[in-house]
């Protein structure tokens, strides 16, 4: 099939057209509100995509340039151009000539060699079930409740929930510890904190761990509450169970 | 199956916990780009979600308050409060008190009724075939190419096209605009515009209708072209149709 040609040419004298606003003119809409919300999913998709192929961790290892980034990480120079690029318009990476650097926050949280890497979490945060939900958000919005057929994630030890408890333990560790400094934990003079839906536990982990006279009850399923002892006696804190 | 409990205290003298970086410090992490980075996609389903339910045309129209909307909306209190929690977060709504309003983005782009309405594009930008594709980013990176497999919007006349001619012209009709008066085209002596890949012809037909003395010749598949002769007409410039 072959392609058409159309001509267009303004030949009345009564159609008129209106220029938009420049950008940034006080009161003025936002191009870039509209534009970041429109394109907010593909911000989320270029995060796990470097995350999922290590890009920042490379970049702390030495491989700054996209050649031996592309080697490093087993991904297409074509591909990594454009992921590459997006990164740097997001702040997550800094460019230099042909130099890729990681931003203070990716060094801090998307590098899998620092001490306070968060990234696993997007494997829960932007999970194919998590990202199944929100395709149906007007749906679940009628309805006042999930719109996913069957959804059994409230059934009793659903693994999903295991799947949380892992992904999401490092960013809640760094967020638990705001709540600690935030509650100026290490004054209290002592009590007991029950932590309700445990989960990965870092909540009452990183309170007992901010004070010696806190005494943390986790409460929740065998199966999740599993890896918050996991995750207790890797912080160094002592377990005890009860049923 | 029943719940357990778990009691955690730190009891070991060597175990040390470590604060964070207070929010905004210079040079520190930003807690707001990770967790922007993160939650992108929220944003885009939040919005989507609005759009498809009429929210901001329903502001418009009179219904401030969460009642109101949810009867016009026919949603439910429970998921349009959330929503329109998440919409204020995001500098899409206003609220004062019960009242919900539009701020000057959403006034101008997702009310319906406004002239300069683009919320349509979000069928296209947030379309199932397009998060299905965003879904296999890691993959495409590694490929240099989609990963859906049998991928087949490159074969003539795919009607994705016309489906992306038609919810993205108002869109591309805004950005258009801001080309236009880049390129101070009201001024340019004459001359011929080739618009290759013309879609819904709103970049020619902007053209067009900001000079009389420029003539378009836009190029497409004859299904996609079809589209832009019916916006052409629509803003009133002439069209002619060559093979």
């Amino acid at each position: 099939k072959k392609e058409r040609s159309l001509r267009i040419t303004r030949t009345r004298r009564d159609v008129t057209w209106r220029a938009v606003p420049e950008r940034g003119e006080p009161g003025a809409p936002s191009f870039d509100l509209l534009w970041d919300s429109f394109s907010g999913y593909q911000r989320t998709a270029a995060l796990k995509a470097a995350i999922d192929l290590d890009v920042f961790t490379a970049i702390t290892a030495g491989a700054t340039t996209l050649d031996a980034l592309a080697g490093r990480c087993h991904a297409s120079v074509r591909g990594l151009r454009a992921l590459l690029g997006h990164l740097v318009m997001d702040g997550l990476l800094t460019r230099d000539g042909d130099q890729y650097g990681l931003s203070a926050t990716s060094a801090a949280f998307f590098d899998r060699s620092a001490p306070s890497f968060v990234g696993s979490a997007i494997t829960f945060i932007a999970s194919p079930t998590i990202n199944d939900a929100f395709a149906r958000l007007t749906e679940a919005v009628r309805l006042g409740a999930t719109a996913i057929p069957d959804n059994g994630s409230l059934a009793p030890e659903h693994p999903m929930w295991v799947e949380f408890a892992r992904a999401m333990a490092p960013l809640a560790g760094a967020t638990a510890m705001l709540l600690a400094n935030l509650l100026d934990v290490e004054r209290f003079p002592g009590g007991d904190v029950l932590d309700v839906a445990a989960g990965h536990g870092l909540f009452g982990i990183t309170l007992a761990l901010a004070n010696p006279r806190v005494e943390v009850t986790a409460l929740d399923w065998p199966n999740v509450l599993a890896v918050a002892e996991e995750n207790a006696r890797r912080a160094g804190v002592a377990t005890r169970f009860h049923t």
